[in-house]
Protein backbone atom coordinates (compact mmCIF):
# COMPACT_ATOMS: atom_id res chain seq x y z
CA UNK A 1 0.00 0.00 0.00
CA UNK A 2 1.15 3.40 -0.98
CA UNK A 3 -0.32 6.78 0.95
CA UNK A 4 0.06 9.96 0.37
CA UNK A 5 -0.16 12.23 4.20
CA UNK A 6 -1.11 15.72 3.38
CA UNK A 7 -0.40 18.28 6.39
CA UNK A 8 -2.96 21.22 4.45
CA UNK A 9 -2.10 24.80 5.22
CA UNK A 10 -2.54 28.15 3.12
CA UNK A 11 1.12 29.55 3.44
CA UNK A 12 2.54 25.61 3.79
CA UNK A 13 1.23 22.27 2.72
CA UNK A 14 2.84 19.25 4.34
CA UNK A 15 3.11 16.19 1.61
CA UNK A 16 4.90 12.59 2.40
CA UNK A 17 4.37 9.39 0.85
CA UNK A 18 5.34 6.34 2.64
CA UNK A 19 5.04 2.70 1.89
CA UNK A 20 4.49 -0.45 3.65
CA UNK A 21 6.98 -2.95 2.64
CA UNK A 22 6.21 -6.37 4.68
CA UNK A 23 6.59 -4.85 7.80
CA UNK A 24 8.72 -2.01 7.15
CA UNK A 25 7.71 1.59 6.36
CA UNK A 26 9.79 3.30 3.17
CA UNK A 27 9.77 6.79 3.00
CA UNK A 28 9.25 7.01 -1.05
CA UNK A 29 8.58 11.17 -1.52
CA UNK A 30 8.39 14.02 0.94
CA UNK A 31 8.64 17.92 1.58
CA UNK A 32 6.55 20.91 1.65
CA UNK A 33 4.96 23.55 -1.17
CA UNK A 34 5.52 26.70 0.55
CA UNK A 35 3.83 29.77 -1.17
CA UNK A 36 4.25 33.79 -0.85
CA UNK A 37 2.20 35.49 1.64
CA UNK A 38 1.19 38.24 -0.77
CA UNK A 39 -0.16 35.08 -3.13
CA UNK A 40 -4.01 36.09 -3.68
CA UNK A 41 -6.06 33.14 -2.36
CA UNK A 42 -7.27 31.58 -5.43
CA UNK A 43 -3.72 31.51 -6.93
CA UNK A 44 -2.88 29.93 -3.95
CA UNK A 45 -5.65 27.55 -3.92
CA UNK A 46 -4.41 26.56 -7.57
CA UNK A 47 -1.33 25.53 -6.51
CA UNK A 48 -1.98 23.63 -3.84
CA UNK A 49 -4.17 21.65 -5.91
CA UNK A 50 -1.78 21.33 -8.88
CA UNK A 51 1.26 20.92 -6.61
CA UNK A 52 -0.53 18.23 -4.91
CA UNK A 53 -1.78 16.64 -8.20
CA UNK A 54 1.86 16.49 -9.42
CA UNK A 55 2.65 14.38 -6.37
CA UNK A 56 0.19 12.35 -7.22
CA UNK A 57 1.35 11.37 -10.63
CA UNK A 58 4.89 11.15 -10.02
CA UNK A 59 4.31 8.81 -6.86
CA UNK A 60 1.57 6.95 -7.52
CA UNK A 61 -0.15 6.39 -4.31
CA UNK A 62 -3.74 5.05 -3.77
CA UNK A 63 -5.17 6.34 -0.36
CA UNK A 64 -4.72 9.63 1.14
CA UNK A 65 -4.50 10.23 5.27
CA UNK A 66 -5.11 14.00 6.14
CA UNK A 67 -5.03 15.42 10.09
CA UNK A 68 -8.91 15.95 11.10
CA UNK A 69 -9.19 19.27 12.27
CA UNK A 70 -12.37 19.98 14.65
CA UNK A 71 -11.38 23.30 16.24
CA UNK A 72 -9.89 26.51 15.25
CA UNK A 73 -8.43 29.88 17.22
CA UNK A 74 -11.17 31.99 15.50
CA UNK A 75 -13.35 31.61 12.43
CA UNK A 76 -11.10 33.31 10.07
CA UNK A 77 -8.05 31.13 10.63
CA UNK A 78 -10.36 28.41 10.54
CA UNK A 79 -12.06 29.86 7.12
CA UNK A 80 -8.92 30.27 4.86
CA UNK A 81 -7.02 26.44 6.26
CA UNK A 82 -10.99 24.65 5.12
CA UNK A 83 -10.10 26.51 1.70
CA UNK A 84 -6.35 24.86 1.90
CA UNK A 85 -7.73 21.72 3.31
CA UNK A 86 -10.76 21.72 0.78
CA UNK A 87 -8.28 22.57 -2.30
CA UNK A 88 -6.16 19.57 -1.45
CA UNK A 89 -8.56 17.00 -0.80
CA UNK A 90 -10.40 17.70 -4.01
CA UNK A 91 -6.86 17.38 -5.81
CA UNK A 92 -6.58 13.64 -4.58
CA UNK A 93 -10.14 12.69 -5.06
CA UNK A 94 -9.41 14.18 -8.71
CA UNK A 95 -6.46 11.93 -8.68
CA UNK A 96 -8.71 9.18 -8.05
CA UNK A 97 -7.38 8.87 -4.44
CA UNK A 98 -9.76 7.53 -1.33
CA UNK A 99 -9.43 9.78 1.16
CA UNK A 100 -9.28 9.27 5.13
CA UNK A 101 -9.07 11.44 7.81
CA UNK A 102 -7.89 10.85 11.20
CA UNK A 103 -7.49 13.11 14.50
CA UNK A 104 -4.52 14.53 15.92
CA UNK A 105 -5.64 12.25 19.35
CA UNK A 106 -5.21 9.07 16.58
CA UNK A 107 -2.24 10.06 14.41
CA UNK A 108 -0.14 10.97 17.90
CA UNK A 109 -1.14 6.88 19.32
CA UNK A 110 -0.06 5.51 16.06
CA UNK A 111 3.47 7.39 15.38
CA UNK A 112 4.37 7.64 19.58
CA UNK A 113 1.79 5.43 21.07
CA UNK A 114 0.34 8.36 23.49
CA UNK A 115 -2.27 10.52 22.15
CA UNK A 116 -0.99 13.60 24.05
CA UNK A 117 2.50 13.65 22.72
CA UNK A 118 3.87 16.90 21.79
CA UNK A 119 4.35 17.89 18.12
CA UNK A 120 8.46 17.39 18.72
CA UNK A 121 8.13 13.57 19.67
CA UNK A 122 6.07 13.11 16.64
CA UNK A 123 8.04 14.36 14.42
CA UNK A 124 11.83 13.11 15.77
CA UNK A 125 9.52 8.98 16.12
CA UNK A 126 8.18 9.56 12.58
CA UNK A 127 12.16 10.04 11.86
CA UNK A 128 13.04 6.76 13.46
CA UNK A 129 10.18 4.86 12.11
CA UNK A 130 11.30 5.59 8.40
CA UNK A 131 14.81 5.78 8.52
CA UNK A 132 14.89 9.85 8.55
CA UNK A 133 17.35 11.17 11.16
CA UNK A 134 17.34 14.36 9.54
CA UNK A 135 14.04 14.90 8.91
CA UNK A 136 13.78 18.79 9.79
CA UNK A 137 10.57 20.20 7.83
CA UNK A 138 7.74 20.43 10.59
CA UNK A 139 5.04 20.40 7.42
CA UNK A 140 6.79 17.24 5.94
CA UNK A 141 7.00 15.16 9.56
CA UNK A 142 3.14 15.94 9.90
CA UNK A 143 2.22 14.86 6.67
CA UNK A 144 4.01 11.91 7.18
CA UNK A 145 2.44 10.91 10.51
CA UNK A 146 -0.68 10.73 8.66
CA UNK A 147 0.26 8.78 6.33
CA UNK A 148 1.81 6.53 9.17
CA UNK A 149 -1.29 6.54 10.81
CA UNK A 150 -3.12 5.42 7.75
CA UNK A 151 -0.64 2.26 7.14
CA UNK A 152 -1.45 1.42 11.50
CA UNK A 153 -4.97 2.01 10.64
CA UNK A 154 -5.06 -0.15 7.59
CA UNK A 155 -3.05 -3.23 9.61
CA UNK A 156 -5.76 -2.47 12.71
CA UNK A 157 -8.77 -1.70 11.76
CA UNK A 158 -10.20 -2.01 14.72
CA UNK A 159 -8.38 0.08 16.78
CA UNK A 160 -9.80 3.34 15.17
CA UNK A 161 -13.50 4.42 15.32
CA UNK A 162 -15.97 3.45 12.80
CA UNK A 163 -15.69 6.65 11.31
CA UNK A 164 -12.11 6.73 10.08
CA UNK A 165 -11.90 3.19 9.91
CA UNK A 166 -10.45 1.96 6.40
CA UNK B 1 -17.63 37.55 -21.60
CA UNK B 2 -19.05 34.67 -19.89
CA UNK B 3 -18.94 34.12 -16.18
CA UNK B 4 -19.91 31.50 -13.94
CA UNK B 5 -20.69 32.82 -10.38
CA UNK B 6 -20.55 30.84 -7.54
CA UNK B 7 -22.23 30.45 -4.17
CA UNK B 8 -19.96 27.26 -2.12
CA UNK B 9 -21.54 25.48 0.34
CA UNK B 10 -20.55 22.07 2.08
CA UNK B 11 -25.10 21.30 1.68
CA UNK B 12 -26.32 23.50 -1.41
CA UNK B 13 -23.66 25.06 -3.88
CA UNK B 14 -25.57 27.58 -6.47
CA UNK B 15 -23.51 27.99 -9.75
CA UNK B 16 -25.21 30.33 -12.60
CA UNK B 17 -23.38 31.43 -16.03
CA UNK B 18 -24.12 34.51 -17.52
CA UNK B 19 -23.20 36.06 -20.63
CA UNK B 20 -22.85 39.90 -21.66
CA UNK B 21 -24.61 40.72 -25.10
CA UNK B 22 -24.46 44.18 -25.88
CA UNK B 23 -26.09 45.67 -23.27
CA UNK B 24 -28.13 42.91 -22.05
CA UNK B 25 -27.37 39.96 -19.48
CA UNK B 26 -28.13 36.36 -20.61
CA UNK B 27 -28.58 33.88 -17.82
CA UNK B 28 -27.04 30.54 -20.15
CA UNK B 29 -27.32 28.01 -16.89
CA UNK B 30 -27.76 27.73 -13.76
CA UNK B 31 -29.12 25.87 -10.47
CA UNK B 32 -27.55 24.33 -7.82
CA UNK B 33 -26.04 21.03 -6.72
CA UNK B 34 -27.21 19.72 -3.34
CA UNK B 35 -25.65 16.89 -1.58
CA UNK B 36 -26.99 14.63 1.28
CA UNK B 37 -26.06 15.27 5.08
CA UNK B 38 -25.13 12.03 5.40
CA UNK B 39 -22.18 12.14 2.91
CA UNK B 40 -18.43 12.32 4.13
CA UNK B 41 -16.87 15.18 3.51
CA UNK B 42 -14.18 13.91 1.04
CA UNK B 43 -16.97 12.37 -0.98
CA UNK B 44 -18.70 16.03 -0.47
CA UNK B 45 -15.44 17.54 -1.62
CA UNK B 46 -15.29 15.63 -4.61
CA UNK B 47 -19.05 16.06 -6.09
CA UNK B 48 -18.65 19.63 -5.25
CA UNK B 49 -15.34 19.52 -7.82
CA UNK B 50 -16.66 17.49 -10.02
CA UNK B 51 -19.90 19.65 -10.60
CA UNK B 52 -18.06 22.15 -11.27
CA UNK B 53 -15.46 20.94 -13.28
CA UNK B 54 -18.68 19.47 -15.73
CA UNK B 55 -20.42 23.10 -15.52
CA UNK B 56 -17.27 24.35 -16.71
CA UNK B 57 -17.29 22.10 -19.45
CA UNK B 58 -20.53 22.44 -20.23
CA UNK B 59 -21.31 25.88 -20.77
CA UNK B 60 -17.09 26.94 -21.39
CA UNK B 61 -17.07 30.97 -19.25
CA UNK B 62 -13.75 32.42 -19.22
CA UNK B 63 -14.15 33.90 -15.91
CA UNK B 64 -15.49 32.74 -12.13
CA UNK B 65 -17.05 35.12 -9.62
CA UNK B 66 -17.51 34.40 -5.88
CA UNK B 67 -18.51 36.05 -3.20
CA UNK B 68 -15.74 36.73 -0.21
CA UNK B 69 -16.76 35.55 3.48
CA UNK B 70 -14.98 37.23 6.09
CA UNK B 71 -16.84 36.43 8.86
CA UNK B 72 -18.65 33.74 10.07
CA UNK B 73 -20.81 32.80 13.42
CA UNK B 74 -18.37 29.85 14.79
CA UNK B 75 -15.16 28.55 13.52
CA UNK B 76 -16.90 25.21 12.70
CA UNK B 77 -18.85 26.33 10.56
CA UNK B 78 -16.34 28.36 8.97
CA UNK B 79 -13.87 25.45 8.38
CA UNK B 80 -16.49 23.49 6.67
CA UNK B 81 -17.55 26.34 4.47
CA UNK B 82 -14.03 27.16 3.73
CA UNK B 83 -13.64 23.79 2.41
CA UNK B 84 -16.43 23.80 0.18
CA UNK B 85 -14.97 27.03 -1.13
CA UNK B 86 -11.66 25.58 -1.73
CA UNK B 87 -12.90 23.05 -3.47
CA UNK B 88 -15.17 24.82 -6.20
CA UNK B 89 -12.30 27.67 -5.88
CA UNK B 90 -10.06 24.56 -7.28
CA UNK B 91 -11.82 23.52 -9.86
CA UNK B 92 -12.58 26.64 -11.37
CA UNK B 93 -8.85 26.81 -11.82
CA UNK B 94 -8.07 23.66 -12.74
CA UNK B 95 -10.56 24.57 -15.57
CA UNK B 96 -8.61 27.27 -16.95
CA UNK B 97 -10.66 30.14 -15.35
CA UNK B 98 -9.52 33.07 -13.78
CA UNK B 99 -11.33 33.55 -10.04
CA UNK B 100 -12.29 36.75 -8.93
CA UNK B 101 -13.78 37.52 -5.09
CA UNK B 102 -16.05 39.99 -4.06
CA UNK B 103 -17.81 41.26 -1.07
CA UNK B 104 -21.38 40.61 0.15
CA UNK B 105 -21.72 44.56 0.03
CA UNK B 106 -19.63 44.65 -3.03
CA UNK B 107 -22.18 41.99 -5.05
CA UNK B 108 -25.49 44.11 -3.69
CA UNK B 109 -24.30 47.39 -4.82
CA UNK B 110 -23.93 46.12 -8.55
CA UNK B 111 -27.19 44.09 -8.34
CA UNK B 112 -29.68 46.69 -6.39
CA UNK B 113 -27.99 49.33 -6.36
CA UNK B 114 -27.73 49.27 -2.55
CA UNK B 115 -25.13 47.81 -0.40
CA UNK B 116 -27.69 46.77 2.19
CA UNK B 117 -29.99 45.31 0.57
CA UNK B 118 -32.22 41.99 1.92
CA UNK B 119 -31.21 38.78 0.17
CA UNK B 120 -34.87 38.28 -1.21
CA UNK B 121 -34.40 41.72 -2.72
CA UNK B 122 -31.51 40.88 -4.32
CA UNK B 123 -32.88 37.18 -6.12
CA UNK B 124 -35.42 39.81 -7.12
CA UNK B 125 -33.44 41.86 -8.63
CA UNK B 126 -31.18 39.32 -10.56
CA UNK B 127 -34.93 37.60 -11.73
CA UNK B 128 -35.31 41.27 -13.25
CA UNK B 129 -32.29 42.13 -14.78
CA UNK B 130 -31.88 38.59 -16.62
CA UNK B 131 -35.54 37.65 -17.37
CA UNK B 132 -35.85 35.02 -14.91
CA UNK B 133 -39.39 35.62 -13.69
CA UNK B 134 -39.88 32.44 -11.98
CA UNK B 135 -36.10 31.87 -9.99
CA UNK B 136 -36.86 30.34 -7.07
CA UNK B 137 -33.59 28.52 -6.27
CA UNK B 138 -32.17 31.19 -3.56
CA UNK B 139 -28.22 29.51 -4.12
CA UNK B 140 -28.65 29.83 -8.18
CA UNK B 141 -29.97 33.61 -7.40
CA UNK B 142 -26.44 34.29 -5.13
CA UNK B 143 -24.32 32.29 -7.72
CA UNK B 144 -26.35 34.65 -10.52
CA UNK B 145 -26.12 37.60 -8.34
CA UNK B 146 -21.94 37.35 -8.27
CA UNK B 147 -22.24 36.82 -12.17
CA UNK B 148 -23.90 40.00 -12.48
CA UNK B 149 -21.51 41.53 -9.89
CA UNK B 150 -18.30 40.53 -11.69
CA UNK B 151 -19.72 42.00 -15.42
CA UNK B 152 -20.31 44.99 -13.79
CA UNK B 153 -16.76 45.47 -12.25
CA UNK B 154 -15.55 45.04 -15.42
CA UNK B 155 -17.63 47.71 -17.33
CA UNK B 156 -16.54 49.91 -14.41
CA UNK B 157 -13.61 48.93 -12.85
CA UNK B 158 -13.06 52.21 -11.49
CA UNK B 159 -16.03 51.67 -8.92
CA UNK B 160 -14.22 48.16 -7.17
CA UNK B 161 -11.39 48.49 -4.95
CA UNK B 162 -8.12 47.36 -6.52
CA UNK B 163 -8.31 44.13 -4.70
CA UNK B 164 -11.31 42.94 -6.19
CA UNK B 165 -10.38 44.96 -9.73
CA UNK B 166 -10.69 42.73 -12.11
Amino acid sequence: MRVLGIDPGSRHTGYGVVENVGDRLVPVLFGSLSLPASMELPTRLGSIFTGIRRIIEQASPTEMAVEAVFVSRNARSALILGHARGAAMAAGIHGGLQVFEYSALEIKQAVVGYGKAEKSQVARMVGLLLGLHDLQDPHAADALAAAVCHIHARSFPTLYSPAQRP
